[in-house]
């Protein structure tokens, strides 16, 4: 019974969380039923509750997720010596690991009211780790002199803001190419920084 | 008749749009009825259909109605002469217009989705109009060789992007007032554009 309940997980988990994510992202996470989901994976609702217990679990359990890889994904990151480059290696990877997922991006922003107090402070104190990540790094690069700004605090949170709207206006095949994108972003935060 | 519904609406209209906005801020566009909103204005479910034939046009209403303020209150703005007064008075006026509206902003971004095609064209066309307000002084700065920027479009929707940011994280009372947070982002928004 275990085996066959773990690899039922295995085999429809990834793609329960790819149909929550697109109709979730596309309806919005009040609009969408535990049923309609089953029906985008192509299974009963009821097999949907062996892998979450409802649909707040699986919201979080996108969010998370979500925060999970990107974390860990950054800290894989090349990221050369010093606060220069370190910071181009942020701007470049925020933006390519971002425009990849749009979709769970743009639930990141809008759902969080819907997760329980826990839930929403666990992804709030991962997020709150990502941004120390930058802002570590700005603080480095404030204090060998390298960048002159007047708020490392303020200047995460606007550069995470500015790198991240490009998952609103991007498509794939127009007039610039992800790495002409990335490239104009970092001449803006390298000159922003004061770099 | 028309008298009556007239003067129904004058009194009713602003409260609808109020609490319709922060109802759907609060649990989304497609969670909310048009009963909860009836009951939190303090009327009956049909005295809402004297105001508005549906949802989805009380949504595009509060859509419409943002962005009619945003261009009308930005076209009034003081902006001083040449392009970099007129850039620090597009960077304040966004900062604190958007800040006094933050949940009009989120559904801003939020639920352009539930929006038919017509009205969605409609919203788009005024914010590519706002965008442009931005991009025309940017393009200006450059030919006048105030500003060095690789791509105006680009800056236009970076500087669009970092601003609107504000208002996911701005809480009044906090470390830092509006008149200093205003100072920090036309700071960086200065560098940026190599100014």
């Amino acid at each position: 019974m275990a085996r066959k309940t773990g690899s039922h997980s295995q085999i429809t988990g990834p793609k329960i969380r790819e149909q929550a994510l697109q109709l979730f992202a596309r309806h919005g996470f009040a609009a969408v039923s535990m049923r309609q989901i089953a029906a985008a994976v192509g299974v009963q609702a009821g097999a949907l509750y062996l892998y979450t217990p409802d649909k707040e679990a699986l919201l979080f359990d996108l969010l998370k997720t979500h925060m999970d890889e990107l974390l860990a994904a950054w800290a894989e990151a090349p990221r050369g010596t010093g606060p220069m480059a370190a910071l181009e290696a942020f701007v470049r990877f925020h933006i390519g690991f971002n425009l990849s997922r749009a979709d769970a991006v743009f639930l990141s922003y809008m759902e969080l009211r819907n997760l329980g107090p826990e839930n929403f402070a666990m992804i709030e104190s991962q997020r709150r780790a990502y941004e120390t990540e930058l802002e570590d790094i700005l603080k480095t690069g404030q204090q060998a002199g390298t960048f002159l700004i007047p708020d490392t605090k303020l200047a995460t949170m606007a550069i995470i803001a500015m790198l991240t709207g490009v998952t609103t206006w991007f498509r794939e095949g127009g007039r610039l190419s992800r790495p002409m994108v990335e490239d104009i972003y970092w001449d803006m935060v390298r000159k922003a920084v004061g770099a």
